[in-house]
């Protein structure tokens, strides 16, 4: 029997999907699951990476709009879901992702502010019936994400870019998705990361054992 | 009054779209009009030529799967008609276009064997209510295309390197669709270029009268 799972953290940038994963992988491991696959949206593939410089380089070509974006993203969804995630979890591995679905129906559908029925459309279409089983969303607000993205000195890229009013409406959307599902947990981001990462670890291991049952 | 018009020249490869396209220009030159943008699909934008790029070469990445291909052409297509056909339109000039949405209707529906319902559910998404004006459709048999292909000596690309088989099931689907829609007229490709091109300016002094009455 393939006992895999497909786990996705979101939130905004500077939330700390990084360290909450690797508490992921930690409290995983305490379990005995070792078998550990690591990935992120947009990317994950080659050719999917190659998407993610076109989807979030500061554009030196013609502005992207916002329905290429959109189709961009799910183009290297769809590539990293059939390429990587399906057969990952086929073989029982375990699947751990830096952003999925839920970070186009966020970002683009309340940031961007896409029609959500033609979101959802389109993520029928090529998705179909594959959800994650279980998403961790790192609750932050806004202008906490900023003072984060800023003091890592790095260059700010496209969609970082974009005004704290983009990234409201990105944070309203998420708190609205999250209320409407219960596969997906939210931890408050402004905490100190020891007790993010106790909040994950203590999440986890409560869906682990709802799940053995 | 805004008089422009969308032109598209459609086709299996080697079917003589760059011949077909340089006759409609000189055939809407001798009526007067001059402003003409040529584009091509996928590509014609700095952005949408990167996604050509990732869309014909053969990979070096990992296989690309069909519904990536399908939402990276649209993704491209979106990106071309709102940077570049849309505004040349609203600005007076006439766009004549190597290939628009009816290859993605042959190649991903007929050759590939990609649903018709969720190719027309992707285009209304993403394009609503814009379409061609006009369309040439060059009718040639896999073989012959075949053959010119070869004959170019040029590397073959990702597609040019598919099955007769697909470039059966594309052609196929290419006469349906011409069959149900009045917009689009059929040239026989197999013939001498001087009457394929005779024929061209045929049906667009047919059409230009037509739309002027």
């Amino acid at each position: 029997m393939n006992n895999s799972r497909f786990i996705v953290v979101e939130g905004l940038e500077g939330a700390g999907k990084t360290c909450a994963i690797k508490q992921v992988i930690t409290t995983l491991r305490s379990y005995g699951i070792t078998d550990v696959v690591v990935t992120r949206e947009p990317g994950g593939t080659p050719l999917a990476e190659k998407l993610r410089k076109i989807i979030i380089d500061s554009a030196e070509d013609d502005v992207i709009t916002e329905y290429t974006e959109l189709l961009l993203l799910y183009a290297a969804r769809v590539q990293l879901v059939e390429s990587v995630i399906k057969p990952a979890l086929k073989r029982g591995y375990w699947v751990v992702s830096d952003r999925h679905d839920l970070s186009s129906q966020a970002y683009q559908g309340g940031g961007r502010g896409i029609n959500k029925k033609l979101l959802k459309t389109i993520r029928d279409a090529v998705l179909g019936n594959f959800y994650p089983d279980f998403t961790i969303y790192l609750d932050l607000p806004p202008t906490k994400s900023r003072d984060r993205v800023l003091m890592r000195g790095s260059k700010i890229d496209r969609i970082e870019a974009e005004s704290l009013l983009f990234f409201q409406r990105t944070r309203a959307r998420y708190q609205e998705l999250v209320a409407d599902n219960p596969s997906i947990v939210t931890i408050d981001a402004k905490q100190p990361l020891e007790q993010c990462s106790a909040a994950i670890h203590d999440h986890i291991v409560q869906w682990l054992s709802s799940n053995s049952q």
